[in-house]
């Protein structure tokens, strides 16, 4: 009994000799010199052009995750370039790996929970009470809320005011950003500690004002900071670290079991 | 005796609590809401803004590269989401993995070739003379010119027409991208075959042009496609075709030895 | 204010000019040609030399992992290596990334909830009423029980029910191997429909037997999977399918909307 | 015009609802139980059951590189692992990517070197005189000799005398090893160094003499340390040093540009 197919289709591009379309763009003619990186980034995401309110958006969000000095996921493309300088394709993929739950990925977290409190088209929602359900429940469960506080970056993470005023310039400052806004003070009320909305909050705030969804927002900071990654091992070819790195911690973390360590 | 450390450094960006700078520029006041996205790529690889003219032409060798249908990197991406959803920096490290010396990193050794050719700074120099002896040294090592021909985009690769007129029109349009030409018309003479100049020639050269080091060229490539590969990983969780493609395969690959396959 | 460091330290592994230790052993004197693979593997991960029995259950868990067919990911692994021949490694990798929660990584989900229904050293506990409880417990969460069914392998996975002889044969055959049985049986009583331990099921019970921590069980199925991969790459440098595979699924996903390609 | 479809086929293992078959084995009855895991891999790559010295050898060369301490390898493994901890799969595939051309991918270019100079098959060579010209060659081309010096291990990399008395045991100390312990006589006479046959040079002859095609050998390599990468994990897990080793790199390569950091 043969296995019945199912048919496979994609609707993102297609090519024949003399052309290549884009969500119906030809890439030539209307894409090459006409938008930018960011702009290409949305239409490859959502399908179409954004208008210019969210060019200007979207592109702020994308530009902010693709850096922020050195990080483990930098740290992991540097000691792979050191080991496959041939392949910087595996060095950024290598960087790309460890952005999960822990960083960046925290993006999706914050985008998720306010779609589930706040299902997309809901109006006249009362969000002080939305935002105590929200943050009662992640305690009770005895989780973090995601997209709050930041081991440097206290009381205020800098990235995530500039990035509301930027919503809010272009008007995408709705009820996903102040129900983002209304769980950190719930959070930081019950906590007693200092939870500022960090950037990958924000981020995932302003995702949700512009309908992204959730399942895809971690990929905004995943193709960010490939962008960040790729300067990180151009630095790494010119002026290295990852051996000194590597033969610093060889040194100490064997020094209490190794031979004339002392 | 005790190793003698070296000193760590890096210059791309800093923190404190309250501050984010990279090269120079404040991430929330001077970059947020500023710029786009190709031009802090731009930032990030070269240490500076980019002017316009380098901006327009950054961005538009950057999206070219972002999207290009069905690729083996995007079936690469896909097939490891279907395995790790909860993944998705995975799948497009997955994809990313492929690009090396057969897909988009030629765009590496045609600016490698070309440096070689033509140091930076050479003034005056014979190209027509440079050309024929670059195709027939790789000729004579039975190499492969890079960034030459293309399966499907016959007889013209559409995009490195269009790139180099945006070069042009951006005032980069010089040396580089003369010698590519020169380089692709000796190749076909020598052949008789059609070897246009692909969308990896036109980048490399124009990243000539623009003064990129050869060795992070491959990189633009990269950063782009991680952009395409998000877009294919939304559409694979919205409307998969991994699972069928891998049933397709495993069904045909093992029918000659599989009892009852017939 | 300086921040104050953490010791960095390793228990595996040390080196010097003339000495290699893993976990206590000298790797030339006392593994090389005394110890297969499947015990070093045991030794880098438990930190002591298996038992005989442990020996021989532990490499046949690791050898159950190691190939099964065309896989997504050894599809994602000859795709990366078509673009990067010569990155080996790195379509190693590719192949790796897919190996979450849906293929191989189920092995994590059946130890996890074997340990949590039956934390180590519980005696006498009454396994079939546990069995009840996990089940119901699954259902009312709307959650698939891992580690059991199969969508070619049915009514029975043939790798489980000999993963469980060689258990019981080496003195393995526990709580968790009944415990898992159990949920099982009360799995496929409650839903009528086959739903056989998977290889990944008796994997999972078998670690729980061996004591390994279930953080670590999705790990020999990943180092199973690299050998696996390993070998399809070779196969693929041999009789490649990747390029063949790329355009006949690019050809049809793009019917619908390619010009001329009726 | 449509395009003429190529055969799919793969020889290595098939799958019905009752049997799982590789290279021809039932792997529930005659592979699980039966063979260790370095078996398992011969099997695998080569296609048909080691004999006892092979399995013997075979062993022993992959054992040899799973584990040396801290290395880069490990540290990208363990800096991924920190930010996304619910995908060990992807920190292992980290870690790999940095088996390129500098660690551990050495056995690969010993194994061409060696296939190249003395092509299988060759009877009566003058092993000296062919060493003699292979280390000219490299020489000449201002290329370094794969699989000979290491940092540490000096005067002599305790792995490779093991493996060749290992060689020797079991009847596979051919001319391989003979000509791979000439050419690092060369290349120690011509420049004056201490250039010792390291594990990897070791490795490379001896898969030349086991008949395994270079484009694997670097496999074997891979495959082995995706074992060792996930004892690494575990410890990552139980005793960090990720966050540590980055906040200290952090801390210090950017104190020359951080306010305050004085």
């Amino acid at each position: 009994m043969a296995r019945k197919t199912k048919p496979i289709r994609s609707d993102i591009a297609w090519s024949t000799p003399d052309r290549i379309e884009v969500h119906g763009k030809s890439l030539p003619d209307e894409l090459l010199g006409h938008i930018n990186l960011g702009d290409m980034a949305f239409l490859q995401i959502v399908g179409r052009m954004p208008t210019a309110p969210e060019s200007k958006l979207f592109n702020a969000v994308a530009v902010t995750l693709v850096e922020h000095g050195i990080t483990p996921s930098a740290l992991a493309a540097r000691l792979t370039y050191a080991g496959a300088p041939e392949s910087l394709q595996a060095a950024v993929a290598a960087g790309l790996c460890g952005l999960g739950t822990v960083f960046v990925g925290s993006t999706e977290g914050t985008a998720k929970m306010l779609y589930e409190a706040l299902p997309p088209g809901t109006k006249g929602a009362d969000l002080e009470k939305i935002a105590r359900e929200v943050v009662a429940g992640f305690r009770a469960r005895g989780q973090i809320v995601p997209g709050l506080g930041h081991p440097l970056h206290k009381p205020v993470d800098p990235r995530a005011p500039r990035l509301f005023q930027i919503a809010k310039e272009n008007g995408f400052s709705g009820d996903y950003v102040k129900l983002e806004q209304l769980i950190c003070a719930e959070a930081e009320r019950l906590s007693g500690k200092m939870l500022p909305v960090n950037a990958t909050g924000a981020i995932g705030a302003i995702c949700c004002e512009l309908g992204l969804p959730w399942k895809i927002v971690r990929g905004i900071g995943v193709l960010a900071r490939a962008i960040g990654l790729v300067g990180h091992i151009l630095e790494e070819s010119n002026n290295p670290m990852a051996i000194e790195i590597w033969q610093r911690v060889e040194d100490e973390a064997t020094a209490h079991i190794r031979p004339g360590a002392a």
